[in-house]
């Protein structure tokens, strides 16, 4: 038994699809009056802009270990805790790196003017290891992807910087495809030092991978192989990739870099939960979220502070209208997804018991601009039952349902437990131009974009808490 | 007696407008054909090209008085004798100051995690001075203009360090009119340090002065008045003016402020003449130019390599094309535009004898997008003898004439001399946000709207070393 999407019931003029039905309808009235009440409310409220504010300007950046990243945990529970909610701090052990400095110069290149050096903007990748404190010196190589270097072999690798130049596709990005733009050059960070350390490189540089020009390196994760050299690595700027590559193509460009960061021991620190028990099913619980954790160069207000926010928004539009969801909505801020997901993935061990009671779970982690309406993952009759999410959503120019590849990186692990995942669809355009880089700051955030993403999670976590039948699994 | 506008006289189906008219074609058939050749040959051609990418990447940035200000000069000069000019260097004085250490952080602010500081990323302005090599702490004063920093007077400015916090017009920019916005702006700079420091600031950060919005601090000139305490001076990023203004307005805010400019001994530099010589007024010269100098944080690609490349592609396109102007077309390369303009100074005071000699003087300094037209500071009667270059120039899109209000920086001292002037019109819309920052880079230039800046440039010149008649003065 399949209802007719509502756009076509709408087009061949009948009435509303619970006539044709044998099925319960999935939302009740009430239910989808409140929906809209959400809707509305979000859209003009301003406590998620509260929130990302003084998650960005007043505590700052929020790398895992730090005590920023801590302070973030007490105030995120104190506020949910005014709010009314449960709070819990779920420990966990996280990753502890911490930046140091980082120069590189060029001290040899065609046409260099005597005695003076050309400097190279670029930033350590968590967790690179350090060069020496007196840096290291080496030839520049210069590669546009993994064939060119496998190509060139040990013999023409060993003892350089190997600069790994593949571009991110900032057309695709801009045609709002930021985060397949993203996956495609992505591996070049993920994988590309050990890649060239297996080759005898003494360091690795990536190209930034993001858009922009602005001079600004996106630093971001690397994995480290087992199997392989632990090697100091960066990301340079585009421009600076770009330099490079012109000079290496000239003549011998020859590079001193400096990279001293450290690898503490893990740190204890914790995921943020806070419940607003279900009225008639408290143990089943869907989860609105975001990470709390955020790269150390800017303030981590798109990535991903406002993610925390609106999470935070949903519980406190729903409060603040006096409603009552018949699950539990369960607010998290995680912790650490930059550097390995360590907390979403403590949360799923530590739950997995309670997996099927998990109804769903919501991340929002790409941003903050105008959301385009719901992704999910999960089977196709799910989209018939976000049907009436997409109708109140299309208030805001919401209302695109769309299949995602993959879940959230903090509620993957989850999925893997088969808990059905939702997500807002951002405007991504200019999401990867700031993304991991300084210019990561509340000034990107515009408050009523905000709103709109606000509203994607509240009226989507509101109606999944409500909804009256079975969610497909 | 004036002509019809060729637009009109189009519209009209008359004939050619010198048989309307007693006084004589300004230029002569064989001089409107060899513009239209010069007109091509640009904008298909890459020798500009090469030249700013090789002052951009092999040089890098420029500062007065340093190493690659020094090969730059030898670097055009030889460049200029390689296409068979008359080359000489003309000495200068220039100011000599290094950049030193840079930073600052918040020690105390509302929200402050235990333990931690925030970073502001800001730059420091030539020639600042500088704070103690151990730098200095003191309390932020944000205020949005000079009326409400006098409005708070000495009680509430000494011993602060003060943020100026004017914004750049970024909506006035985008519409074209950077220049304008600019202005507007760049007052702040100016005379912002010193006004603070009347009042007994002990430090004055100005909002960057340039859009865009990616945490790049805007350096530029401030110029210290001699009835003022000099005081360190520095610009921070839009976010970070931001960041500042938001924090204050919560509570205390206390900086700690490093900034270890030197100021060194004025450095013997050069102005770099190339002169192709005119076949009938060789003594009277049509001057085509950039400044070879730039700021230090980018390698000088928009400003202003790409106004000294199109200048020697002026006289590269004109020997390439075998033509002999009437008139000598000069080509200069000044020292020092960025630091107060020495080279200019210089160059006007040595030549000052010659001045009614300078028939025209052109300079290229707003970067190289698609030009719109010819900029021209002199008599209304000027417009008419452009026309036929507008003509010509419409070919790429640049048939704009325009009076503008003042000459470029480095022929205004000749424009005092009467001498008049002529600019390429640029689209200026995204300049300055890469002006004075370091994404000042090659990959901020176009090629083919380089092309089309070098047409502007030769076809005026070449059209002006030409003109039958005088040019009103």
């Amino acid at each position: 038994m399949h209802r007719l999407p509502t756009f076509l019931a709408a087009a061949l003029l009948l009435p509303a699809s619970p006539l044709l039905s044998q099925t319960p309808a999935p939302y009740s009235e009430q239910t989808l009056a409140d929906m809209a009440k959400l809707q509305q409310a979000a859209v003009h409220g301003d406590y998620a802009y509260q929130q990302v504010a003084h998650l960005a300007n007043n505590i700052g950046p929020r790398l895992s270990g730090s005590s920023q990243a801590q302070k973030a945990v007490e105030y995120v529970a104190a506020e949910l805790k005014a709010l009314g909610l449960e709070v819990t701090l779920e420990p966990c052990m996280v990753p502890r790196w911490v930046r140091g400095e980082e120069t590189a110069v060029l001290t040899q290149y065609p046409g260099q003017a005597e005695g003076t050096t050309q400097k190279i903007v670029l930033t350590a990748l968590g967790p690179s290891v350090a060069t020496p404190p007196e840096g290291l010196t080496a030839p520049v190589l210069s590669v546009n992807d993994f064939h060119e270097l496998n190509a060139l072999g040990r013999d023409k690798v060993a003892g350089k910087i190997v600069l790994l130049n593949h571009a991110f596709d900032e057309r695709m990005a801009s045609q709002g495809q930021g985060g397949q733009a993203y996956g495609q050059a992505v591996i070049y960070r993920a994988i590309g030092p050990s890649t060239a350390a297996r080759l005898g490189a003494v360091a690795t540089l990536v190209r930034s991978v993001g858009g922009g020009a602005n001079r600004l390196p996106h630093t971001g994760q690397t994995r480290y192989a087992p199997d392989a050299p632990k090697v100091p690595a960066a990301a340079v700027t585009a421009e600076d990739a770009d330099l490079l590559a012109a000079l290496t193509a000239q003549g011998p460009v020859t590079m001193h870099l400096v990279l001293t960061p450290q690898t503490l021991p893990d740190a204890p620190s914790f995921n943020v939960i806070g419940d607003l028990k279900g009225s008639e099913h408290p143990e089943q619980v869907v989860i609105v979220s975001g990470h709390l954790d955020s790269w150390d160069l800017g303030t981590g207000a798109i990535d991903d502070g406002a993610g925390v926010a609106v999470s935070m928004e949903v519980a406190h539009l729903v409060k603040s209208l006096g409603l009552h969801p018949r699950r539990t909505i369960r607010v998290v801020a995680w912790m650490s997804e930059e550097n390995g997901s360590a907390g979403a993935r403590q949360y799923a061990k530590d739950h997995a018991a309670e997996a099927a009671d998990h109804f769903a779970a919501m991340e929002s982690d790409l941003g903050a601009d105008h959301p385009l309406g719901v992704g999910y993952v999960g089977r196709a009759d799910t989209r018939e039952l976000l049907a009436p999410v997409a109708d109140v959503l299309a208030a805001n120019g919401a209302g695109l349902l769309q299949t995602v590849a993959q879940a959230g990186a903090d509620i993957g692990p989850l999925a893997d437990l088969h808990v059905p995942t939702f997500e807002p669809i951002q405007d991504s355009r200019t999401y990867f131009n700031y993304h991991h880089t300084a210019a990561d700051t509340l000034d990107k955030i515009d408050p009523h974009a905000l709103g709109e993403n606000a509203a994607v999670m509240a009226v989507t976590a509101y109606a999944l808490a409500n909804l009256e039948v079975p969610l497909p699994r």
